[in-house]
């Protein structure tokens, strides 16, 4: 399943799919001809989610309909509602995503008069939580440093960048890197073990900082890979 | 002080100078013709470590002594020590330091059968650990994710990376910015307040997952910067 031809007959389901992340990955998936199931606490929001990604993209390939709709439908699930609400909302769907790879890519960062800063988290990570509230499902953690405005914008066609994917399941993790590599311009590269994700989701508010200073729209590239 | 016909009269000093990415850089600051000073607690060891540098550079522009008399006659000093020593060694060395811009690289990295991960700070970061330890300093937080085997090797002309700067004192980020950019292929490139160190540090574990499964030297380059 980790190439792209394999990948791309996957139907992805994005929870909290009405959030700027969540839609801008949803239009590219969407953009690239996959299935794609847009999921919200409000099923109305996330019809009307899915209805903005068909007109962006001229298709009719995104649907909206709740959350726990989307997580049983959905063969991949990718978990980008806000920090606050994560551990809530994937309690309630453990039964709907068992089996299934769970791809978390939510940003624990809180901000204040001076920046942004990292969250602790109990788990140590948002991802690792995931695993521990959902203990039947594949997690990997990715696209936590996906600009989503450069994501949303349909003038950008390549959005040059790397997904840090990280995880202790390797075809889980392989699969997750194909799906990144579907939007172009992106690669997915291995990044290590969940319990390492911490670092990766907490980079976050020091791009944030670097796109204050620089007034830019900053991603990551690795070198030497 | 920010530009680099300045940064580049400073003599630096680095303690640790003896360790793997203490001695890159020293000899990346000296093959571009600054003064250099290697510190270690043992005097005999920085003199070996600095006559080595000389060698390779084929000049005698960096000198080895005992890290206190480093600390006392550079003008901005680079801590490269073990995290195990960092706290200790900075204690000693309060008057030394203070007043200085105090480059803090340290990561807080552990190893066991599993890889790499990130080691837990009281402080939340080796640089706000040195910053408690030497409040009369200036901290700043550099030079993670600089591959000190590519460092170290006189055959790589260009070490195409980019350097987290992060910091409280915006004149000493700049100039620390600015020596980064003093090592051809380098940029310096602002990522933060010294509070916001811990997701830079940590990261150095994923960067080792990423050199384990592509057999990489692996940096980061910011996009969109």
């Amino acid at each position: 399943m980790g190439d792209q031809r394999d990948v791309r007959s996957l139907t992805v389901g994005v929870l909290g799919g009405t959030g700027d992340q969540g839609h801008g990955l949803a239009f590219r998936f969407t953009a690239a001809g996959m299935a794609v199931l847009i999921g919200s606490r409000d099923e109305g929001r996330a019809v009307g989610a899915a209805d903005e990604v068909n007109r962006k993209v001229g298709n009719r390939s995104c649907a909206g309909a709740h959350n726990a709709d989307i997580a049983r439908r959905a063969d991949l699930v990718i978990v980008a509602v806000p920090y606050a609400g994560h551990a809530d909302t994937l309690r309630g769907l453990t039964g709907e995503l068992a089996g299934k790879i769970v791809v978390d890519c939510v940003n624990p960062v809180g901000f204040d008069e001076r920046g942004a800063y990292p969250v602790a988290v109990p788990e140590g990570s948002a991802a690792q939580q995931a695993a521990a509230v959902l203990p039947d499902s594949r997690v990997v953690a990715a696209f936590h440093h996906v600009s989503a405005v450069l994501l949303a914008d349909p003038q950008v066609s390549s959005v040059d960048l790397d997904v840090l994917v990280l995880g202790d399941d390797r075809e889980a993790t392989d699969t997750v890197q194909a799906l990144a590599a579907v939007i172009p311009g992106m690669r997915g590269i291995y990044a290590g073990r969940l319990r390492t994700a911490g670092p990766v989701e907490a980079l976050t508010a020091n791009l944030i900082a670097i796109n204050r200073r620089y007034k830019a729209h900053a991603g990551i590239r690795v070198t030497d890979v």
